[in-house]
Order: structure tokens, then sequence, then C-alpha cells
């Protein structure tokens, strides 16, 4: 998306330096900084360091640190050592071991003169098609802001509120939950976005950063705030991201989006969530019951960062000293709360017998 | 309450040095400083400067100004000078202009030689007043927490959760939703509370504080963390406090209530609010129809205040600058959702019904 007027993916490949490119997302959303990934380790240390961040966007930086690491020595050793080191660099990232796994496996059946060129076609398709998931959900979802647009007298906004940054920025370009509100500002919607701040860690500052980047109307709210705006008919629709999804259509999102949802249904408000396939978990199927939630460090809750008034970043501790923090991450939306899944392949309702006919070789492979 | 192993009001009439000794709250939850309230413009500073803060601590504050007042001078001129002073520097507290008129009224038929006495007499009455309705909403309370502890296994703490902070610091002693809790845990009920951080102005430290300090086992969380928590069978109790309540019931609270709310109710988990009758606007019936909420300053949304590094206040900026900031402050939590309102009179349900029949003088009076 657009940042100062320039149309930016959050990684490109740079042909003529052979290194990729990188948006170092630590200074965000303070300073806009562009970083150049070069040697194998570097590739490492960028998602050790999380000047990437997002789950796609982890999986195609790591499919060019094996194009980077083939480039180098095309060797079978080489292929596995890069694996393992990439691989240990974010343990947990489903789409880190997912995207390293399918490169392994097609490099393996690929001469070695040849795999550098081949890793670098495919950590470029494994890219591509992340863009091209999130581009799709957003021309879906074009459809419903289009919808709610012309039921409204002409000029007036549609009023969308986002919690969490379910960004381009966390992925190649589009993001998932605001790829409907980027296509829907490009095709010249009025619109305005409600920004959830989302404690603990602030992720909706990115989506704020974001948003005025590309010029789209937006007001940051502490996430206390969205339900009187929905008791006061100031918003619309709301669009989340989800980090899991069940079999059954429960979501699992960043905390607070359960709150969300409540307040959505108590005023009658379209609750959607944008869904790229690949986050279904067709081995769940009770959201609540069955999915852990991990519990982060206390401090991301004591203490806060930002610009201090030096213009540096800075931390100041809310609390008094020793307190103790509960901070469970994550919360699980049932699916009678939400009114539709937005999919790369359509939208459809939150059960079982919708998603399973939109994905049926997925569903079926997981039984 | 206590603050280490002592016991506190949040003002005292020091009677040897004839002053008022308040606890600067402005340095809570960092810092304990207690000072000393000598002239009357140094009672008007406190007021306005928020040493001290919460309407109930106000009015008490401004009723032993206007004692300081008589005690220099007690002419009728003086009388109005000082209900004029005070008055003016927090101009939409309700308690304040109530304790202001109370004292004036009383005063104005009492011979001068003898107002200083009686103006004394009059805010230790209004001190004590506030005290003893906050203990009687404690006592009610109690009774609520007593009937869930039996339920449980012995020894496994009641889980209560609080929303902004509605404590003793803000009233001269037990708080309002805290006023149960003290109760409780005096009466050696092992309890759990957990307290919502109440963004954008994080009282949930101030409450955090209060908690540690009396010793009661508390947990700091963000405001989204209540809903996860309550689908988890973590909480057994929600008490708030109110700023207003309608005649009907409905409540309008720090924001962020309403959905803490909708969370109880969707996991039948009972909501309970700490209503001093002063509270009660029988003026209003419909609370998110009537009740206009106050949009505050954007910069508490955007800008964060604790503690720094080198352990001086201090403020981080979260936002990317420039960024469009909501701030509402209050929300309105309908009387459908709310399991009962703990007053000072009993615990009624949140009805129009209930409380007329709890306070049938005050419904009466209104009409």
């Amino acid at each position: 998306m657009k940042v100062d007027g320039k149309h930016y993916r959050s990684l490109w490949w740079n042909a003529e330096a052979q290194v990729l490119e990188i948006i170092d997302q630590r200074s965000l959303p303070y300073e806009f900084v562009v970083e150049q990934v070069r040697t194998r380790d570097d590739f490492a240390n960028a998602i050790r360091e999380m000047r990437v961040r997002g789950a796609p966007l982890i999986g195609a930086t790591a499919a060019y640190g094996v194009a980077r690491a083939m480039a180098d020595d095309p060797s079978d050793e080489s292929l596995g050592a890069a694996w393992r080191l990439l691989n240990a660099t974010r343990p947990t990232a489903v789409n880190l071991r997912w995207a390293l796994d399918r490169a392994r496996e097609t490099l393996r059946l690929v001469a070695a003169r040849d795999r550098a060129t081949a890793a670098l076609s495919l950590a470029h398709e494994i890219a591509d098609e992340d863009v091209e998931i999130n581009r799709r959900i957003g021309v879906h979802g074009l459809d419903l802001i289009k919808n709610i647009a012309s039921q409204k007298p002409a000029g007036e906004p549609v009023r969308l509120l986002t919690h969490c940054n379910a960004g381009w920025i966390a992925t190649v370009d589009w993001g998932t939950a605001t790829s409907p509100i980027y296509h829907a500002h490009d095709a010249g919607i009025p619109l305005h976005v409600w920004v959830d701040e989302t404690r603990p860690r602030n992720q909706g500052a990115l989506t704020a950063w974001e948003l005025g980047s590309h010029g789209v109307s937006h007001e940051y709210i502490t996430d206390n705030a969205g339900g009187h705006l929905m008791q006061h008919g100031l918003v619309d629709l709301v669009i989340t991201g989800t980090d899991r999804t069940t079999r059954s259509g429960d979501v699992c999102n960043k905390i607070g989006t359960y709150l969300k949802a409540l307040a959505a249904r108590d005023n009658n408000i379209p609750f959607y969530v944008a869904l790229p396939s690949p986050t279904i978990d067709w081995t769940v199927t009770d959201g609540v019951a069955e999915i852990p939630i991990e519990n982060r460090d206390p401090r991301e809750v004591t203490h806060v960062q930002g610009v201090d008034t030096n213009d540096a970043l800075g931390v100041v501790q809310v609390t008094p000293s020793g307190t103790p923090a509960g901070n469970p991450a994550f919360d699980v939306t049932p699916s009678r709360l939400i009114t539709g899944l937005i999919t790369e392949r359509g939208v459809c309702d939150a059960s079982e017998a919708a998603l399973a006919s939109l994905f049926p070789e997925l569903a079926v492979a997981a039984e």
C-alpha cells in the first residue's frame, strides 16, 4: 500500500543488488526505515529480532532466506542448515515452518545447479500468493462495504471498526482485515475507520500509521470505546483479522475481539472476520474449549512504549512497582457472534457447513 | 483503608494544627504524599489542581474550605466569597456545588460568632456521611460475596472484576465498588480481584495501589482481557461504580463498563453496580438516549503517563504524530444487563420500581 504517495510491499527483491529489502517494523509507527537483508544470518536475525512480523510476512522472508542460502551453496547440507537456522528463529510461527517445508520439499527435487534460481522463484511465488489471497479478500469485502454505502445518503462515510493490526505490514501487501478497507478507499467510497488501540501492545498505532500513510480517514480510540460508538449508531461494520479459526467458525484473535463481537451483536451491527484459508485449523471444533491461550509477559501490560518528550523511544511504567498483572494475549469469539467470514473464495457463514462447502478439499484432507 | 498497615481516610482534620490533611492524589500510585491544606486559597488549589479527586471527596474538601474561611472571617461576605471561590474550582462537579450549598444554607442561620464551629462540624458531618454510605454499601455487598463464597470449595478465592477506580481514595473512605471488597477481605473471605487498567487514564493503577496497600490479592489486566477470563470461569462477580444512574437503573460509568456488562451477561456472571443514592439522577429515564457523553482531550488516548526509567514521572506518545483520536469518557450500561444495584439501603433490581421502593422520598421529590 502507499507510504507518502508511493506504493510499497512490506518486502521486495532488489534484483540488481541481489538483496531482499524490508521495512524495519521495530521502528514503526514512528519511523519508516528500509533495510537490506544480505546474508543468510541477516535473514535469521531479521525474523528473530522482529524486523519483520506477521505470519505471512515471516514465511515469505524465510523463503527468501532459503534462496540466499542456495545462491551461496546449493548443496543438500546447505539446504538442511538453512531450514534449521531459519526454523529456529520463531519456533511457534506456523507460516514459517510451512514456508520452509515447502521450500525444502520443492528444492530437494531440483538439481543443485538450478536450486538458486528455483529457490528465488519459489520465494517470489510465496510472496505473490499471499498478495493474491489478500487482494481477493479485499474484493469480496469491498462488496459488503459497497452494499452498506448504497444504503447511506451520498457522501456519508461508511464507518468501520477494526481491532489490532491485520494490516498490510503484517502481510506482504493489502493485509487481511484492512484489504476491504483499502479496496473501498481506492474505489472512492468515503470511509472512516475507528482503530482500536489494542492493548497491551497497541498494534492499533500500526494500523493508524498504515491508514494515515495511505490517506484513509481514521480515529484512534481506546479498546473501551467501541461499545459506546456502536450504541450511538457510529459504527456500520466491524472487520477484524484472525490468528486461527476452527472448522466450526470460532475465531481466535487478539484479546478483546470477543468484547467487540458482543457489542456488535447487541447493536445489530455486522461483525465480519477476514480469513485467509491457511489460518483455518481443521483439527479444532470448539475454540473456547480447545484452543490454549498464550499468557504473555506481564510487563507488556504494566509498561507502555512510545516516543518520549526527547523524541526518542521510551518506556513508562503505569502501575505501582510490584503490581501483579495478567496478560492473556488472545481470545475466542464464538461463531454465533460472527456475521460472516471474508475468505479469498468469497464470504460465507461462520459455520462448519459453510467453510467445508467453500474449501471442500481442505475440509476433507483434515478428516 | 490501610496503607502500610496503617488506617487512613483520604482526608482528615488535624485539630492540633487546625489544618486539613489530604493525600496528594497527583502522586498516586507512585508516591504516597500527605499534604496540609491551610489557607482558603490552599483549599481552592487542592481541588482545582486535583490533589483531591472523586466527587464525594471534593465535596467534603470544599466543606472544610468553608470552615477555614469561617474561622478567618465569619461574615456573610466571607461566606459568599468562599462559596464563589470554591465553586469555581471544578464547575462540573455535582457534589462540590451540593456541599457548598448545604454549607451556605446551614451557616446563614447561624450567628457569626458560632459559624467557625458550626462550619467545622458540618464538614465533619459531610465527610462522615460519605463514609457511612460507603460502609453500608460494603455491608450489603459483603452478603453477595459471602453467598458466592459459600458455594465454592473452602479456601478457593471469590474472583471479582472491577473497572476504573471506584475506590476509597475517590471517596472519604471505603470507596463504592471497592467497599464490598474491603469488607469481604476484612471478614477473612479469600478474594482475587481482576483490575481493569481502564484506558485511557489507567485509573486501574490507583485501584491496584489501593488493593495492594490494603493487602488484597489482585491482578492488573488490560480492558480487553475480561471477556476471555469470564469465558473460562475465572470471574465470579463484577462490581463497578457509577457516575450517574437513571431512575430506571441505567448506569453511566467510565467508558468500557458496557462491554464488561455484555460479557458478564453472555457468561451468566452477576454484574452489580455500587450505587450511593446521591448519584441517582431522578430526572433521566433512558440513559443511552438522554445522557450526553463528554468527549475529552485526544491526548489522553495518544499519550500515556507513568514512571520512566529514571524513576521520574514521564509521558510517551504511542501513536504516530498527528494521529486523530476519539475519547468518549463514559458509556451507559442499560439496566437490562445489570443484575442488581448495591445501595446504602440494600441491594435492588436495576429498575424504576425497585429504586423508587428503596428511595421513595427521593423518587417522589423528583416528580
